[in-house]
């Protein structure tokens, strides 16, 4: 299978002011090289420009990420239009009422959940969409272990750095 | 005009579990006089049914009124899709996140308002939807003052009795 | 009728302070070409000057916007002061105690609401005036339709202009 | 001086649904012997009876005690209308939305404080009333430290219970 | 491929008291009949244990639910412990200082998502961990668009017999 | 009686780094001429310093004020020495867990209450404190008036100013 | 050494009203067999007692516990008046704004930290006090071991009876 | 005893971004002279560099310091895998929800405690570290109380100097 034909995973914005969030997880997807398609769609100023997507990607697309502040609905909304796809929600910091997006995103009624990762986390949803699709495709499970490994041996080596920093007064 | 022919105010609830709140506002409706629609339909779970509701009533409601809890997407999703009617929101404490409801109710993106009322205010949202409808039939304003009145005059009865009761002592 | 005779919204801000949110829903207003009048008044500071213009927009004003921080009792007081007046509310983030002025917005005992949009939201506030408005007006309605799809194209060109940007690299 | 002649203090509640709270404020000033007034008024639901009241004490009164729920405008409107009065807010638990009636109550605008005790303190706030009145009447005062001494006394004889029950084992 | 087999989704709880959330995913996975298993251990208590039982389905469960209340670290330990693997956090009110356990689930730190779902919410929770399955197994997708639609349906029949009760006045 | 001779108010703040908010109090006190000390001694750093001020001041000042921050125990420290001394609380934010200090300083147990103001709120401190010796000293009361007037007239002005800016466009 | 003969650790209650999580860490103490005393002072009504209780068990208790609710100043207190004795502070929940005593108690100035445990966690902050003292005394340290072996061995067997229950279907 | 011998806390880090509030930690503990470690270790990316971290130190170390931000496990992993040691968490503010790091440190299940400090919360982690010590090295607890006696020595220069600066006006 060639991974790079179509997108696996479709990002969609509630905004453009999401771009910064979206990167995130765009950066993630370009170096563990899973194809991806970025839209921007809201679900309350464009339902029907939400639904053109959903309808274009339905063949291809296994994984939605929604990427919204405020009174989040647009994970939601996907999850309740594709019963049967994993909708991955990214809840952005975009007002002063911090908790707003979150509780709008991870709050869902039972029978529709939206799989919400922490506040701002582009980065964490597009793990999570590489995730799920590893139980299929395991070269991507594979990328996913050797990703984790590197930012893992970044830790031992800021260990090492700061250790040696403060640790000689000790002797 | 005969206020009775057909529903100026439809109430949307997101699920039958806020019935108790929904009857706040048809209680009120029904002692004022206006006539209502009163609807089940999820912006998750049913959005089909949620736009035949709206295409039902777009001819003869004038106000909608969405009733819902969680993630309360509701009249968010109703707002979107009807950009010149008056969409009020009743969140309703239904998790012990206690604000979410409100917040997705209320923290709506700018250019697609919901008019929130507070934490299941069911009888609030129906005397804001009067209080709109009474711009162009002022009948309903006149009994919106009316009820206010009664209300007033209980507050001065109970400030009576209390008085009495507890004052005797200062003399 | 003529919409520009006389002001059919008011627009009271609690102090000079909340000026910036309260020229979110005046631009607004402009856009749409709905008459109002602005004013400063405190619930606190000059309750004699709030019922003052209460009295002198009584036979023309419609619809009241009341913006306010911190213990926002504003638009509270003038919804009981015209029990058959939609009074909207915006909260104003003006301390580090943020949802001080949400709660006191929207948590209007049963009987007086206000009909609350989120923080800081005055464009919002000004929508939901028309929007009430536009049940006896419905020129304004139309305008709220075609100032929503100015909006929604907005998204649509977002959304062209970004999945170009990002999409590329999955042929 | 014959501290019982006229009442000192004035009580007010929002709403008769208080009047729990006001009682432990009333039991306090039974107590120690300062006499007071209890009244309801609504400042959303009856602001002329608000000021009637007001009016009706101007002369006897020295310090106000607001007891209101929710968006609790109650005192703060107190303070507005009377500006060298001291004006003791209690903010009410009446909604699950906890923080409102404290935010509303404690935040007023530089220049209209409300002097807030804790959530349903109305004993707290009966205190706080005889301390300020104990500026100018002595005795108040000398009350306020026998009554203090006292609590402190069942602090202690707990203190004795208590140790005595679970210390034994300590031989 | 039979899915009856071996178990797809581990469930860990992290106390035997979080019972009750996992019995509304268990009854869910019943439903839709695919193969799990249920396990009790602690990231707290019982490292060990847990890291056995990660270690007893490593072959067979592509999903793995994490239910845990308060400093809710389970499902976060179980994403370090497994990069490739899905992993889902049920946050579970078991104090009263309610957002502990969503906060502790979602706010994972970049590079080690939890999937999270609402509070309590176990039925949500098994339903994401089968959409991450239904990407390779067609006919659980299958299944979670059927259950949805007996969901959908039960909104409807409430409709019907809401609207049927409160409608009649309206004639 | 000469106002000037002695401090009626004392000023105690919890650190140095609370100079600001102490200075909105402090010019407040200049500007109505009430005579005050102020000080600084921590609840926690130096608990004797704190009781030899209240020892120094015992025989002419009759309000205290105390500013703290975070665990703000100052006021409430405070107020268990000084049973029948009138305390004002001013929580101070120095951290961002906002509510901190605002919840140390109002939740005081039934008996030993604090008199809060907002957050940071030094100049209503200073008002509360003026009006509770007012009840003693009626020329305190009259300055209170006139500059509640000052700042009523201000709000005045600037709705001249703003009602002429804005409303220009409405004939 | 013979651990029995005086209290090692003092348990100070703000007010007998939170005996029963006090309860919570006597139990641990008893079962451990570090001997303690147990006394209830309150750092606003009995601020005196609680410096005789610090005076009479300066010579013996190498560590307190402050157990206290709302404005939760007890532990700070003490901190405040030993500086070299290590204080571990117990927030209980005693009002409905919840974080009240938590943030009271956690968010100490610098240099006068108390060491805090969860709400009502009277047992864990027993097991610190153990901790500490294990530093000095090995023995407490090995009994700590063994009783948490005893609790991580009812993970393991509630572990294998739900995974009886529950996993059967699997087969 | 050579106190400089070996580290008698180990200070872990969940980041290298955590470094500054761990040198608030540092910066005391060169102050009073007690050896220390610190590392760099995470929860979820890297547990095993973890364990090798607290099996390296385990004949020396007495305290451990745990500082992490978000979902902050680290302290409470590290008091999972030792039982008997003293584990103190220090919640470090990294994301806009802000009580997601206290919570995640201080809500511990029954019978796995972490000692918690404050939000960023550095140096009084390292005083309660040296306050657990000084049980065994009376030395610790002298420098504790110099240290202490220094601080409030600042207060009481502080209050000096403020006192100079504004209590001149009221001779």
């Amino acid at each position: 299978m060639n991974l790079k034909n179509k997108p696996l995973i479709c990002i969609v914005m509630g905004s453009a002011s999401d771009e910064a969030i979206a990167k995130k997880a765009i950066e993630y997807l370009k170096l563990i090289e899973v194809p991806f398609a970025v839209r921007v769609a809201s679900a309350h100023r464009t339902p029907d420009l939400l639904h053109e997507i959903l309808e274009e990607y339905k063949d291809s697309v296994e994984v939605y990420i929604g990427i919204a502040g405020m009174s989040a609905a647009l994970a939601g909304v996907m999850a309740g239009a594709m019963p049967s796809k994993l909708v991955i929600g990214v809840p952005v910091k975009s007002s002063d009422l911090v908790p707003d997006s979150l509780l709008s995103t991870v709050m869902m009624p039972p029978g529709v959940p939206v799989a919400s990762v922490g506040l701002d986390a582009g980065k964490n949803a597009a793990i999570v969409a590489c995730q799920a699709l590893a139980i299929k495709y395991p070269e991507i499970g594979e990328r996913l272990v050797e990703i984790f490994r590197v930012s893992a041996q970044k830790v031992r080596d800021a260990d090492a750095k700061i250790s040696a920093t403060y640790n000689i007064h000790c002797d």
